[in-house]
């Protein structure tokens, strides 16, 4: 039965339910860690053969991969990832350790020289402003922020950004450069963006001409079901309307192979990937091409990255299944919490009684269970109704998932136990 | 005898042998490649058990290296260059595999945000200025000229950058914030900056509160003779003088093991490095940790880097004597060049008649020589003599770089006996 719905007698049993039951768990003395999408031990020994590897120094085309050169990346391990990404190899970049240094460098190289398709640098413009949809991920709000850039939110809807609020903020406003987008798989929603919302946000009229999409497609292959999502192809869409330097598309090995130690990618037109591999031969001399050929030989093809993010697969899912399962056991009848059931990526995003996220994660983290703090997901860190709560289960082992998830629920109910009988 | 010193008919003489010489060259269809300093295949080959490592994927202090995380690079690979560079553990960040890049974030970060002792962002002046002592790194040159910092020159003296200049410059305008150095075996003069010229360097009053010392210690290690030069302490001397934050100290291991794909290092005070790695926590979740662990059990200590180092030495001293020995012979009578005789380092810097680089260039690039081009170790290209040629031996084979040399000391005669014949 709803929590709402109870009588203040009712209500008062259920809260006094509750804190016995917070108050167990509080007992126990766990430390339980739900905060970061990471993957786990299990997950990246499916990798260690990288360890062995190269084979070799010598890449397809002859190149000592060991000695200096090569910007773009090593051509072999591009063609794998063109592949799977749905573009031309000529079209990406392969950099170094970490797709979020590409996205930085990006909004940089924006901000000091401007773009392909810019008036002047954007530093030299008034103000600088990006559409944010929310929730969305906490290091893309946190880069904008740290380099001035403001923020506007629009919401996440079912099938992607809703694409009349980014219309509207897009329309007349020159200072709105771009925005930010985790098409596939979105983190923390897990929604995709479908074709036809692409469609849109890659043809919509734009008051600035340089009006960039920064296209985080972390999730492209994390698939958590045997149907395969597939990305809007949001390159040729933007070429198709006439705008094929609005999107920039990103993408690492970072949760395919080893988190701190894989490749990333960057995309865009042809004229992009020159813009940015000129900048970006001033502050390097080229990328570590070791690391790229042990990634190509590891994976051999496309294929070899499909085969193996089906075993990442056969590991995380029960994660999400658990967290699925005790959600719905424990607060389906509730009425205080809707919830995502992700088909990939790396999050479950939890809404609760408005007014009590932060008190959740509180809650939580005094019976030793580590949430990302509440209102994460939003710039700033500001959730303006304090209800939205990422659960990132990859980490821990299953049973902590499953133990930490019941401390949890246990004090998603309190919270809002507490909070209905103040009301 | 000294070109200048011949009459007429002599230098007609003299002219008619280079050129006959040179065309004898030109008809041997050589291919060779003297323009960069990069590491041959023998001395890449010495760090071949990287490709094995690491053992494991533990640090010391229990942290999965494959994991996202730590920032500051690894601590067990930062104790060894510490000890290797002469600071605290806590001073000194491992980073990617490019220690330009480094220097780049660190030029970017003074820009949009300015630095641990700036009043404002270096944006926020009306103009930004750097001293450049010369000849120097193209690459240095050409990263100020992107971000749009001016670039004025000063000359490298026997015991580094001319003091008195320098002093001049900083002293009463603020508009100069910093100033490059590689300090030992300098690229290209080979040239070391004493502990004398550093202490006045870090003392110096300067009219901008942040100046800062961009010390590109790039060849620390990488001594061609016995007589290991030290660096000067630059950190400590700062620190003394009251100017803690004006040195940022750069260096790397890509002429140490792979050129590509080794690791880079930034020291400053703790407060440089809580600033750096601040402004890098927005654009990255690590650096490559796997790498550093592979890059601490391949040395396993300093004495190991030492021991390493040793054995660069023995494979790339034999191509420095070659070009001490060939132009010696062959231009030390000619009145027409001088040229550095380094102890350590990447390159040789030979200064030809003024007004005759260029041509040097082009008549050794017509027989198959590249050469780095003429003025590419001056701020815009722009070697107001148009005298300096960096020479560098290492890449090609010992043989290749003797048959290069004869080219280059033909072409040094020739192009003089044209310009004296001329004038």
């Amino acid at each position: 039965m709803a929590l709402a719905d109870l009588s203040a007698a009712e209500l008062a049993d259920a809260l006094a339910t509750q804190r016995t039951a917070y108050d167990r768990i509080r007992e126990q003395g766990l430390t339980l860690d739900l905060t970061r999408g990471k993957p786990s031990s299990e997950q990246l020994d499916l990798s260690e053969e990288l360890m062995r590897l190269p084979q070799g120094h010598t890449a397809a085309d002859g190149t000592d991969v060991r000695n200096y050169g090569g910007l773009a990346g090593l051509p072999e391990l591009r063609e794998i990832f063109a592949e799977l990404l749905g573009v031309e190899p000529r079209q990406l970049v392969a950099g170094g350790n970490s797709s979020l240094t590409m996205m930085a460098d990006t909004l940089k190289n924006l901000l000091l020289h401007g773009g392909v398709d810019s008036e002047r640098p954007w530093l030299q413009e008034e103000k600088v402003t990006f559409v944010c949809p929310v929730p969305g991920y906490d290091r893309h709000f946190a880069l904008l922020e740290s380099l001035g850039i403001e923020m506007i939110t629009v919401p996440m809807n079912a099938d992607g950004p809703d694409v009349e609020a980014v219309r509207r903020l897009v329309a007349d406003d020159p200072s709105v450069k771009g925005m930010w987008l985790v098409p596939t798989y979105g983190n923390p929603t897990g929604i995709t963006c479908s074709q036809e919302v692409a469609a849109e946000l890659t043809a919509m009229p734009t008051a600035a001409p340089d009006f960039k999409i920064l296209w985080d497609n972390a999730y492209a292959l994390h698939h958590l079901t045997e149907d395969e999502t597939k990305s809007a192809d949001v390159l040729s869409l933007a070429s198709a309307a006439g705008n094929p330097h609005r999107p920039v598309v990103f993408a690492s090995t970072s949760k395919i192979t080893f988190a701190g130690a894989g490749v990333a990618f960057l995309a865009g037109s042809p004229e992009t990937v020159k813009w940015f591999t000129g900048h970006l031969g001033k502050s390097s001399i080229g990328p570590d091409k070791v690391n790229q050929l042990r990634h190509a030989q590891f994976f051999g093809d496309a294929d070899g990255v499909r085969a193996h993010m089906a075993k990442h697969r056969e590991i995380i899912k029960p994660k999400f299944d658990a967290v699925e399962r005790i959600l719905s056991d424990d607060l389906g009848d509730s009425g205080v919490a809707r919830w995502t059931t992700p088909e990939g990526g790396y999050f479950v995003s939890l809404d609760v009684l408005p007014g009590t996220a932060g008190r959740v994660v509180e809650l939580a983290k005094d019976a030793g269970v580590a949430l990302t703090p509440a209102g994460a997901s939003f710039p700033y860190g500001n959730d303006p109704d304090d209800t939205n709560i990422r659960l990132a289960p990859t980490l821990p082992p299953l049973a902590e998932v499953e133990s930490a998830m019941a401390v949890v629920t246990t004090c998603v109910l309190l919270a809002a136990a507490e909070k209905l009988s103040a009301g």
